[in-house]
């Protein structure tokens, strides 16, 4: 018999999913944090409730736990409660970019993981603050003054999530791909704009799992090479996926990108070659992994088999 | 002859007035932080700098400092980059809050500080993606790499501004001031109102000064207080001043609180009452300083009359 147990991404996913789940919900809540006088207005939280806990994929949150447990496998090891915090503040960023990118003066979708979007649902001034509060509250998250993150942690995650999250990152991508409407672009600036709009965060999120253990250069490059393929692989398949998807899976408008003449990988390369693009991009995940000198990273690896393998 | 230099408000303000600006100047631009692959896009840079270098007055950045100053009076005192950072960070938040305040879903305001607010100048979507990239910015001011601040005071930093900003904070005051249009709020509802509003992210400069230096409980409980004092009577006079000030000297639209059927203090408890409030709080705010135990008060004993007898 051997001893090496087979990984199982199912198993580690459900395990993961529900302690993520859990802690967001309990984190977007009406109740007052500890030590501050004022607890949320309902009615905002409600809105913050709807767009964050809606059953996503939380492949963000899933990244930022891979990482940490790659580098430190063990259970119970002392970042874990700074890596389940990075997990959940990664997605509410994630989640407030959504609610602000689905508003009627962005991409004006009202379909989003299969229910109205959180301005249909709630109005548009309630969807500009909910995302607006979404993202402050992911700072808030990333410090907890009861003494289970360090002061260094802290500082570290909070420039890191900054970073993905402003206008070097997310919102820098988006501003581009709003600039990019109905313009050209050439490969290059393509990839540029998706490195930002979506790679930064989904690279964010492997280096904030990173930063909640203490990885050796090679690993953190290894790491930081893995994340930025991840990022750009996540995109492809989603310019495909906009393209061949039917909507009852995906759960939002399909052939949006297209009705909107926005430049996609699929518009530039077409079909097959952006097919193999997300391959390479897979192969190339893998080997950063290979390179980081890390043992315990079949999560990631099986991680980066589904983005670019999924159906929606 | 006295030893004791008399304290020119005027000359202290001209003096830091000039080092937040160029601050701003600075940190607000199209280049690459350090260590970062990409530069912000130009778009969207132009719209942040268009929403924080306007000549506004600065009223969150003067009590950073004013807060820091007090505890430190010393030139060149350690926690002075750190206190520099945090005055530009609150004024980040500050500028991001009235961008997406003055959109259309909201406040719909075309005037602010005299110009073209920045969504009918630069479009809707770039308002909206200008005031998120405004919101990360803060934290990654507030998170430099270059040793400049202490993790503990960047940790500290962070959790006191997300906090502030957040669904406990202003972007929770808007979400009752909007649930509360065309309702009559008491003057207990109002105030709580107000508090998170406008009166979080004031008293949160004063803590955030504070942050940067080490304070006594005593002086922490001064300034706490004289935080609080200072939020509401900003708002007060703000309600008093939509009444009587001129559009020219206010830089924007007179009477839109009526106009809107917001509920104001004036509204509420009349112009002569509202206008012994503001005066009852000028005093408690001076008294909590005197409470306070620190000596070097004068900037922020200064800046309470200004707030209170501001004209615009």
């Amino acid at each position: 018999m051997s001893l090496v147990r087979e990984f199982s991404l199912e198993s580690w996913m459900t395990q993961r999913l529900s302690e993520v789940e859990q802690a967001l919900d309990n984190w977007v809540s009406t109740q007052a944090p500890a030590g501050l006088a004022h607890a949320a207005p309902v009615e905002l939280v409600h809105a913050m409730r709807y767009a964050v806990l809606d059953g996503g994929k939380r492949l963000r949150p899933l990244l930022v736990l891979a990482s940490f447990e790659a580098l430190s496998p063990g259970e119970k090891s002392p970042g874990q409660s700074a890596a389940l915090r990075a997990a959940c503040a990664v997605e509410l960023i994630h989640a407030y970019s959504l609610v602000h990118d689905d508003m009627p003066c962005m991409d004006n979708d009202v379909l989003r993981r299969g229910k109205p979007t959180v301005h249909v649902q709630f109005g548009q001034a309630s969807a500009l603050l909910a995302g607006d509060a979404l993202q402050a509250l992911a700072f808030e998250i990333l410090t907890p003054s009861d003494g289970s993150v360090a002061a260094d942690t802290q500082a570290r995650l909070c420039a890191l999530l900054s970073r993905a999250a402003g206008s070097s990152g997310m919102a820098g991508g988006q501003a581009i791909d709003l600039a990019s409407v109905g313009h050209a672009l050439s490969e290059q600036h393509l990839r540029e704009m998706h490195q930002l709009k979506t790679g930064a965060l989904i690279q964010g999120s492997v280096l904030m799992g990173a930063a909640c253990a203490s990885p050796s250069p090679e690993a953190l490059s290894g790491l930081t090479a893995y994340g930025e393929s991840m990022g750009l692989a996540f995109q492809v398949v989603d310019d495909i996926l906009d393209v061949i998807a039917d909507a009852g899976k995906l759960g939002k408008t399909v052939g949006k990108d297209a009705q909107n003449d926005k430049p996609t990988y699929v518009s530039l390369m077409g079909l097959s070659k952006s097919q193999a693009y997300a391959q390479e991009l897979l192969a190339s995940a893998l080997s950063a992994l290979e390179a980081s000198g890390l043992r315990d990273t079949q999560a990631l690896s099986a991680l980066a088999g589904m983005v670019v393998n999924r159906g929606h």
